[in-house]
């Protein structure tokens, strides 16, 4: 009989991101996106979309390079957090407990192979309505922002890898992610896959770093639900200077709806239109994209992707010029 | 510390109604909301929607009366079956194990409190799509059919009881079920329940049967994900001269966007238009509409609801006049 | 040969409501509908929704009681607005010319035979957009605001009036307005009239009073142009505390989908989510509701219209008691 | 005083193409695009969409090369017929007065400066549904087909012109279309226009030939009025092998959601998905593009035009390779 399944992480729970302009990020995500500010300490402003139960999912800190602070996970239990924090610190790859920070408890922090920083965690403080911002509509932790385009919820978050497969074993192996699409090389080695513990096609993706580098972040996304969103703040982007990298679009891999822009403090942001497709299957066979299939993987229908796509990733590092 | 989560079952696998016109429903499944027909054998007709990635999600079979056939459970390990079904077999609801059936293996067989039939299963066995029916959109099991407005995948069901607590309870302690949503009554008893083991809001509801009966079906649902579909239907129902009883509109619990009608074997199908929220949150607290909230809380905006969306359920029974 | 059609009256130009309280219907149109303030004068506000072209298609002026100042409608050239002068002066409803008002020119004023009062212009003041507002799609008069759900540009206007008939047929005699669907009662006269001069199904309404009051305005439109804006500002309505009269829904005439709320100075505002059908026949023959097919007249699916629909109209009235 | 408008046209009536493959670009409308099939006749299919008000909107036409038959236009009285036929007989481009065709009565050809065919009418035979496709929606000349994604109106048709200046000229001045967008080259002489008579942004479009060939059809174009049909018929089109040459996107140029495919003919085939904006002003200014605005002219967000967009048009000609 198979080995169980390790059910012990349940959601991405809030993403930190370094920025060159902390104002531009913060602006970039009230005005445009509709999301809130939670809290400001230090170098760092806390914020969260509407729909967001937590203090918290984003977190952006000032740094002279733009780039990943680090992603939290939440367990789905106390036993489950104290099960993954030892299952890390056997492979090596473990940095330790923390006592907690703005909006959540003890964390177990730890690093990807490819030197990504990331922790789990139980405790969590949820986000509490003032009066004036509580809604009839009981299962919304606030009413919806009339500024904006306002974004419901975090979604995923997407990593550049120097070399993608031993980051996707740990994430498997270690955390108990599933590989949910994979693209593969003529080799079938990975070139970019995407993982979930949830019903979503993925809560992270690990993409092949086209320059090499390590430890990058090619993009944070929050999710809308429904399409014409995306073409609502494609105005909004479009009249307020922005570029929009890609998009809309229909992705092939999770079939959503998406969208690329870059934001003010350098990083790619993505949002979802839609849900794409959900996986509820507990033996998911790894979808493969590869040769002839390609064509369709990233882009099912509507805008292409510039070649930027692939190499853009915070921190920024320019392609080595073939001499 | 808290108990762990019981986490061993994964999803919906299937639904067997009772039809008092089995090629009428058929056709309803076929024409209108684009289905397929997988298999039939003696009195059953065997169908899924284009995104359902099982051999089959709904059994039609003829009878009498319209009505619950059951429904089935796919747990999230081999090991997580062996663990439900014995624990079932401690509350007295247990019917013992069948050897299978069409497109599953052997499965454990149960009531909830109220009589309505059940059962949990692993192996299953995968749709294969023809030749002709592959798709490059290499995630989706066979291409969008070019006929009626189709549904993507099952989502839900949900059932009328004479009491409701009890089912809950049993749902919860003995599968797993975690309740999301629930209405109460004036003394905080659940007059309906909205439950789920994934991250939709519910994959089951259990709702008091304003005529008292037992083991009645309310509604089973199935998805398209874009809210638009519920007006490209209706406009299929409308012309092909079914009655819509209630939507498109969108619901306050679970936030999705729906329609009900009653197809021509008896039951009452809803449609999802959208994911409406998800519930990522491992310590999720069960949403509460109680009192003046309670306006809010089936139909959020759009259409009403009319007063037989309460009484009608499968098979049909009729208010017995006050004398 | 049939005499050729009257082809002088262009479009809608603008509607002036009166208000109870117009810093709540300023705000309701300004933070909720996204419309822009053009300017104040006296005891008016002038606004326009950000698609609008011209200096303001709405005016909002303070009075004791809710209803209809004026409807302002362009003609198609100078002489046309000549020729429209002078057949209205024939009519016995002319109230003559005005030298013109904030936004316009010259204008013809009159009255309907139920006496909402009316007027053609021709010169118009177009919105200039300043600097900051300016959008690289040109076609648009500035950038889509970041603020509400924001409409796009005004639709129609609809007007109660005592008896139905006569005023249907001004509109065709003195202005050249087609009617374009109808319904009749058992004797084949008209219980509303949906009536244009552009390719929109209506440019005006008129319905029969309820209450036999004469000159009350039903309602003013606004246009979306897609439907998800509907669900969108309904959650902006709903948690701002107001209730929605009806809707979202999909009316039978006109195919739109509509939604009803009424705004803090008493008027209500219908919102189309999307363009319904349009009519391009120059020789429509109108289409009529009657009997069995009223069944799908207002409302195709979705909302149903409360009683209220038919009897509330601005200024408000009671309906007298029957003793 | 100005000169006051031509208002004698009133719509685009059908559009006939030539087929290299007529059993194909039947297939095409009928199975993908949901069209009906109105008649046939010697090498000649005629068809329209569900919401077509005529006989037919299109027709097919066997051929050994792609292309434009001729564009049939609605006048808007039997006068502006008259009228029309004189001023273009002076213009020297008229081809004369033909009996009807299948579908319309008496017609007056006659070509652009370019070479298109055209013709102007006036009687027309309008659909009559058989008992069977009669629905309760009066207003819908017949029940929404459920195959395919159904289109449901023509909307407008785009020429390629070795010159575009001369044809917008004859079709403002003999036509008394307006000019409502514009794309200028550094000289200021078009390089493409969009025209109508009626309140969409165009009925007709001209664009430079960028092979500098003489009247070759660009495109026709059915309209949806919903975004989320152009998502829904990618798919039926990508899972049946059909490339989509550009889109789902939105115009700058008109603010439409378009999409673009060559259908199995040789013509390519534009989809709407919306109405963009509309123009109501009688004395419209033309919106022109030119210099750093081009950027967003053709595209404002979403899917890129390929090169062959420019190029590719019917009958299909290859660039003259430079020597």
């Amino acid at each position: 009989m198979t080995k169980e399944p390790i059910l012990d992480i349940a959601q991405l729970a809030h993403v930190e991101i370094y920025s060159t302009d902390v104002e531009g990020s913060v602006k970039f995500f009230r005005e445009i996106l509709g999301m809130e500010e939670s809290h400001r300490e230090g170098n760092s402003v806390y914020m969260r979309a509407y729909e967001d139960f937590y203090h918290n999912t984003l977190i952006i800190t000032a740094n002279d390079e733009a780039g990943l602070g680090h992603v939290a996970w939440r367990a789905t239990s106390p036993q489950a957090l104290e099960r993954r924090a030892q299952a890390i610190e056997a492979t090596g790859y473990g940095l330790g407990w923390i006592d907690g920070d703005i909006g959540h408890g003890r964390a177990y922090q730890f690093t990807l192979p490819d030197g990504h920083k990331m922790e789990i965690l139980w405790d969590v403080e949820y986000y509490q309505a003032p009066e004036d911002q509580k809604t009839p509509l009981l299962n919304r932790p606030q009413k919806r922002p009339a500024r904006g385009v306002p974004v419901r919820r975090i979604d995923h978050v997407n990593l550049s890898a120097s070399e993608t497969n031993e980051n996707v074993k740990f994430l498997e192996e270690a955390l108990g992610f599933k590989v949910r699409e994979r693209i593969l090389d003529g080799d079938d080695k990975d070139v970019a896959a995407w993982l979930s513990v949830t019903n979503l096609v993925h809560d992270i993706a690990v993409m092949g770093d086209a320059l090499g580098e390590k430890g990058r972040l090619h993009h944070i996304c929050y999710w809308y639900g429904y399409p014409q969103h995306l073409s609502d703040v494609s105005d909004l982007l479009l009249e307020a200077g922005f570029k929009i990298e890609a998009g809309p679009g229909k992705h092939g891999v999770t079939q959503a709806a998406f969208l690329y822009v870059i934001e003010p403090g350098g990083n790619r942001v993505e949002l979802f239109g839609d849900s794409g497709y959900q996986i509820f299957d507990p033996a998911w066979k790894t979808i493969e994209w590869k040769d002839a299939d390609l064509e369709h993987s990233i882009v099912w229908h509507g805008s292409n992707l510039p070649a930027e796509f692939f190499e853009y990733a915070t921190p920024v590092r320019t392609k080595t010029p073939v001499e």
